[in-house]
């Protein structure tokens, strides 16, 4: 089968479209221009266009897009509308957080466990935000009984591999990783590295370009 | 003046760069062509040598990047050569997490106080990650007082407004923001959202494609 080609930038404005979308149909907008949707996102609206065209999504020329339908097809593009179960694994203080991070739910992100590596805090803890925590020697046989296929890593970096080896035997297919450490791993396993580094990259030169002007007026 | 404009996507591939760059000089390796940097990124090397074009980097054709020289010459771009100094606002778990995050400093990013909105905390823990933690009510004082122009705002979404409007009164003229509150700030205030949404996105996509597949050869 040829792998359909999506591009990834499009990909990642599809949560930004949703977010919009979303406060479209609180405030009861039945319909939404491509150039509405790019003013709120500060693109272009030929990005806009281009990007739901990707999708199939189309728009009425002249009249936009139906907000609901374009949601429930965003959604369904995505795979949100039906949750996607997870468990994360490491519950140092990024797993916690995480594992309390009300964002999740938008994009249909259910963690239904999590894992810790270490002893001490199983002992003392089975529920960190209402989802159950299990010892790390579980997880082989809950991926493989529950048929889990996304993994969320944020154990230490020192125990990332060894960790993520364990997940992929059992049968994860997909992790997202929220360590520093580079995973080696066979091809077909997908991985997505939490990039806060490239929001960052983007802040930094918009940041370091105002400084300049504003020096330059004198302000 | 006028604005030079850059290609955000290309931007967000800049950390990725520096990290390869970074690996290849611990390795010793003098020399990088964008075809190497492209295969370990898994991206085209086309891409490759716009974006390093893009910020005025050059390679000789043949015989690649000079590692070093390419490395300083990103840093440099993206302004992580000099430190960029940061206050937190908001000592809950995502950014007690975050002030323990190790990945910041690739980015030259140094978070130099923290603040918490909760006066119950403040009054038992004066440091989290060897980071001093002032009562929100010194926040303005202190921006004033040091300068900082980059906040990472992670307090409750219901205070995000009012704290991210007392930093910009304040001075700070850029805000990383890992709430999930839209916040609306005069247009001269640089605002990045944590964007998680994205990146799972990606992977999302990614794992129904190859769940599709599987089926589809009876795996």
């Amino acid at each position: 089968m040829k792998e359909r080609v999506y591009s990834i930038p499009a990909l990642k404005r599809m949560p930004a479209y949703l977010k919009e979308l979303k406060r479209a149909r609180a405030d009861k907008v039945p319909r939404i221009a491509s150039a509405q949707l790019a003013k709120r996102l500060n693109i272009d609206s030929i990005t806009v266009r281009k990007d739901l065209e990707m999708i199939g999504a189309a728009g009425a020329p002249g009249i936009g897009y139906r907000v609901d339908a374009l949601t429930e097809h965003i959604e369904a593009f995505l795979g949100w509308n039906n949750s996607s179960e997870a468990f994360l694994i490491g519950v140092g203080e990024l797993g916690r957080a995480l594992l309390g991070y009300s964002g999740f739910s938008a994009y249909g992100l259910k963690i239904i466990a999590a894992f810790n590596c270490d002893e001490a805090i199983s002992s003392y803890e089975e529920y960190i935000h209402g989802i159950p925590v299990f010892p790390i020697t579980s997880l082989e046989h809950l991926i493989k009984r529950l048929k889990i296929k996304l993994a969320i890593l944020c154990v230490d970096d020192a125990y990332a591999q060894n960790a993520a080896e364990t997940a992929v035997n059992a049968g994860i297919m997909a992790i997202w990783n929220f360590t520093q450490q580079s995973l080696l791993l066979p091809e077909r396993v997908i991985q997505q590295q939490a990039n806060f580094g490239g929001d960052f990259a983007v802040l930094s030169v918009k940041l370091a370009e105002r400084i300049r002007e504003d020096e330059q007026y004198g302000f």
